[in-house]
């Protein structure tokens, strides 16, 4: 347990959570090498067609996690006495240069998996997800656990292959993700073309509706879901848009109708036992919401990753093989 | 389908959303006579009793508008594919005069009804109500479908007969409205006295409190309504402030307790089939909303009854006898 | 009834809700001899370990109480036609010794019972329920009702015992409580430590967390408290962040995954029998919510307990034995 | 002394200044009749032609005054300490009925004039200078000094004659005011027609426009303003929008290119001598302003006229004839 | 004159500001062909190295230009009775690809160069001002009169040569501008390095801080920019940022100890007399100021442009050669 | 100069000014052994009558401070190839326990005066200054000069001689400033009693008014400060309140009429030569300012007293003995 001892977040109750500087859950800086699982940023939007800001994501979410305390209050999981984590900054990137930045970006996660690390992440716009992805790579395809109110897979949009519409499509194309042992969950909102969701489908990605899901409850959900990923190295993405703007505003495509923030917890809770390589929440702008109730929500979703990413990797630390990632 | 060509909105794959000047969802501007259904603004909040703002209502709709899409992700309907649609301006309106306002609304929207086109329009405060359904008045009552916290039925507020606590019960007195098919969903909030449903119920208007809407679901609610509604010409009109605050914080006489956006979306889906022959969303007041939400939602609930007013439509155009508005 | 004309609100329908000087729920000042139900304010913060602003809550909840109106839409209960209500103004405080406050905020609470008043209250943090039950405690403890997103039952916070975290540690221990008697109703939110919640159900404590809540439902979980707390009398205390941020974003402390506004009144509306003895809505902090909803829902959940309380005091005066508080 | 001590503001150093009701300047409130001034709201802004809220004026206003304290710095003035002040209420309006509203906010200030008290005023809208003008009538036209971005002598707007932009010509046309005392300072903003000002100048109105006032500098601007009253009786309007919306940004007609604050403190210090027989404060808009600085320049700006009125009045009532309003 | 009669403002009072679409002054719709003044948008933000949204100046403009008049208060210009002027529109680009939209944009001025008409455009960042010039260019540098905080002379920032730091490099290299006819008003603010401001000053370029122009006084600079640019054809780049952020928030890199907005007209105003081929307001970014008063301001700017450009342009068709742009 | 390449700010071409964790101006953390200059947070708002908020000032202003760059733009003073600096945390402080709070930031400063660094801090509240006066004390009293709107030498209000009204009265009584150089500056707004003066000027505290200010100029003003303060070592305090609310409304006694954010930066910088020992800026209270642009002028007055910082301890290290601090 000593070693852990160097990774715990700032006392509240003997230092005021608004002094200092602002860290990921008030924790220590620390280089991947150092950690299992590591909270990174990656303050790049430039893939957003409409409503920027998601490059502020990174900073005000971090601002937010002050709030956060240290253990699950229905799980009991105390995820900083299972395991190291830290904030280890943020991928670099270049706000006038996309290329630059999937490249950047890319190397920045390569390093974390070669630390042996697993990546939390907070976006971002949709695209980050793509280069974490090559990142992470490890010559085969991965499952991948998806929420979001749309599925970000276009082929292209304003003729350019690369933004916050197309990365689930790139991944796919690039063998990052395998498409069969992908679902996407909370789709919503209306559609360009009634063709849009025929390519998703076509390659085999599960779609499941607001109306399914709401229909069929979330726990039927989720154990597809997890029959989907098997004990494989899993992906989860997380783009706040999946929740209603009335509980995550800021963010620069609302869809109306969205799931609350208990249910968004609750579906998260459910992964306990996926064998998660990674995941992010994305797409927190904060500009678009003074309150900050987003990037709250934000910080608060990075936890519950958390907790369920600590129970899985320190049941797999204990009792089974080392990880490999 | 060619006919339709004209009428089609902005490709946002091409013109950035946040581009050109904002109609209601990214549609040609065109005059009644040309279209089968006309998107309209009524920026009139004279009847406004306590905060006002409704005025500004038509301008911000059509600018949250843009994030609109073509197609309804859950039944496919796509409406700018199957009837002409185009944002047919604002009516006129005096801010200064009540009376005068109320003349020039009604004759708006009675040109609408001449040119065989079927309006659907953001207000406004709910006052503006009456003189549409004046304008759209053939000689006989309609049915009324009305989502609401507030049934709108006051004899006299301040001593006036005119103000948007009272035009459902001006427009039973003046027989536009049949109250033996009029039913008003998602009542709730406190009353100045308890004798205030009295009237209503007396001449036969249907309330449905939000707590007889949680007990027997949206869909017994509904089934109900469009019994009511029958094969008749229905007029729907749908204030903002049914759906709780939270979600559409940006009305003047706000509610806690209200339904949810999905909800919402879910109530006006049911509609399918009714035949519409007009349609409004008023009291969104963006001065009480900076962030947008409440016009975003207004703009959904714009698209949503666009839906289902052109599935009816549509298979009255094809099928049976040409609609006779 | 004559007695009642002189605690009548202003008519809405004569002088509009924007004017004058703001009363809560517009009724006239008196002092707590003069009334059955004293309102009042606390305007203290001084107990906040991290967002203030709390000390703001009576005013602006005094402001926005201009919306209410007199009789509940679903019980039709109508308060001020049962008993005499009035604004009994604000507890004196010093917001630079909180010493000084906890003792003068008890005097002005007892004076309040000595009167045979019952008060209800607008906080103000959490702290100052330790000093209304102080005020109001005739000898024996008394149970508890408590809906609250934390238990406040730290037994130190940066090293001092009376702060917002700690309330009701330190009234189990003075006597004003009966931890058997009592219950805290829709916990949640991460914890300090795994022990956080060992004090309280070791004294016996009931903690109804949400998950718990969601599962048996509203009414269950209210028929447990209500047992609990027999007819004896009983204090109710409703923390605002029980309600999740969307529907309350001005509070210091706020948890995501909250219950709705619906929810927290179909809660107190069960409360309905109960033998209220005093009850109170803190943590509105309005500087952290400038569209005034937060606020708003206060001002609203205070009508749902003055009719709750009304109901219970009107039986007990006319049909058993004088209310003896 | 002992008749001024019932009307003094609350003690901050006791009461803290967000505790309590708010009235203007935490003064008792009064009738007319026991007082010297009186300060009164109107909240009616049913002339205004595009965007609305000055009817929430007042109460915001008084709700900033709590910051207000009790002697003019520079003067040492204080007004509290030479005459009787108190928050006499707000005049009677009709929120949708502008000609019964004209009616009773004239029959309001004619009881004012006729208890013998001055009022000072905070608006709504410029519309309501007309009745207030006409209530305080005693059968000869008045001098004027009005700080404005706009003359408000059109003819007519939307075919009304009586909005916000037209009460200055009426006044002069009914024999309110005499048009050769009338000054109006800090006009600009573009106009609707190259003639806008001719009315004005043939009837013999000064037009200081904010060039000039610039050029020449304050106090010779108001040296010819007070010698164009004299010793007569003076209506003073101020029109928050003469200030940079950068200095007060709550007003319905923002114009760029403003007097600082600070020039509109001076200027009014200027005052000091003219016989004020009332004065308002119009076009405060507290929902375009969430941060509360308009209404707290509104209640500053009371507070600096207070000042200028008590000095002149308190020299009146010492060494010359009593004051006959 | 009645060639004119197609381009005129909506009528104010008789159809609200807040009625209809908004385009820029409530101008009609028209193509370059068609005006000697083309008021269009060009809505991107690719270029901006820190807080984006200048994408939605261009609507949020229009919006506010709702509030235009059509008269010059001061010189009582009256420019849609002089010239034709009209909305031509928003620029193509794309939001997220650099390089495509830099193309795009510059063959749209290239087109309205064409047309024989000048530009006045509401940008978007100050990397757009880029292709602007290049299609204006004809073959020889221009003149410059540019009001910002910063010099935008930046060789490269990030390793790209093209962003909204570099513009004014670019054009002087490319031959677009003549930098000894090159003049910044305005400059403050700190610096990356003490060699920034180097290449300028080498070029030949004129540089005026803050400090020098309140020293100096405006009209000594003006009347040095106006001998600088002589009777040439000289481009006009506004930076909203050179006005202080108390009177201009809403821009990405603001820098405190600006000029006021009164300031700010001031300057333009005295450009009346140069040849303006063409001018821009730039850097005006919505989601950072929601009040809307920077882009009420850009408007104003606008506006106050448009009058001189208008009072320039009518002299040269009247009694001089036709203008050759 | 190699000893200062480990206290450089991030490289803002490489490094965007959005991502990374928030320091103060982007430097690196340290201890006060190891700089010149320690730029420390007071994040402590306990003693404030009214409007609490300034215990978030530090985070927010170093959150802005991102915005910062390196050299002065009209001095070229660039303080980081100077001297030493960097961000050394904030003072211990406990927001439920005002006299623990003063003593541990009392110690707080001690240590940095120990260890022979000058602290330039963020408030707070004004009453920090004493705790921070006390910490730097060596024996003898001090000169000070100090900018505010308020003279803050009250004796006690709500009978506590501690809170931010008073920490001038008490460090005079203390024997750390010497009243005879003090001077404050700006000072406007009404007071509460006539004699509120009395006490600072009978020991001989020179106060300026805003009208003093703006009647001698500033350079005039300031050779009397300097001339006040000698070569002795001095403090600077500046309150935010002392700039016009229109430039920084974030603070919680705001009074209209004060210095623009220029004539701030011009006062600041005449203080080149002054012998400061240490410096604060207190007052900004972000929860009053969801702009930022409060704190962004508390982050670039704390970088223009830097400048004047390095610029004479760079003189006094290089030419003269070495500073005993």
């Amino acid at each position: 347990m000593s070693e852990l001892s160097r990774f715990q977040p700032l006392d509240a109750g003997a230092i005021p959570r608004f002094a200092g500087t602002s860290t990921f859950m008030r924790l220590p800086a620390a280089t991947p090498a150092e950690v299992d699982i590591a909270l990174v940023g990656v303050p790049f939007d430039g893939g957003t067609t409409n409503r920027t800001g998601a490059r502020h994501g990174p900073r005000e979410i971090r601002n937010q996690s002050s709030l956060c305390r240290r253990v699950h209050h229905a799980s009991l999981t105390s995820p900083f006495d299972l395991l190291r984590v830290a904030d280890c900054g943020d991928a670099p990137v270049n706000p006038v240069d996309k290329d630059a930045s999937l490249a950047s970006i890319a190397l920045f996660f390569e390093d974390i998996r070669k630390n042996g690390a697993r990546p939390l992440t907070a976006g971002g716009d949709h695209l980050v997800t793509l280069p974490i992805l090559r990142g992470l790579h490890k010559g085969y395809p991965r499952a991948l656990i998806h929420f979001d109110a749309h599925t970000d897979t276009y082929d292209e949009i304003f003729g350019t292959k690369y933004n916050h519409g197309t990365p689930f499509r790139r991944a796919v194309e690039e063998g990052l993700l395998d498409p069969k042992r992908m679902i996407q969950i909370g789709l919503r909102g209306a559609i360009s073309h009634a063709t849009n969701y025929d390519w998703a489908r076509d390659v085999g990605i599960r779609l499941i509706f607001i109306e399914e899901l709401r229909e069929r409850g979330l726990a039927d959900v989720m154990a597809e879901a997890k029959a989907l990923a098997g004990a494989d190295e899993t992906y989860v993405s997380f783009d706040i848009d999946v929740i209603d703007p009335a509980f995550a505003p800021g963010t620069g495509t609302p869809e109306i109708g969205g799931i609350t923030s208990f249910e968004a917890q609750s579906l998260v809770r459910m992964l306990s036992g996926v064998n998660i390589v990674g995941a992010d929440i994305v797409e927190v702008s904060p500009p678009l919401d003074p309150s900050g109730l987003t990037a709250l929500t934000g910080a608060t979703m990075i936890f519950e990753l958390l907790c369920v990413m600590a129970e899985t990797m320190n049941a797999q630390k204990s009792g089974r093989a080392p990880l490999d990632v």
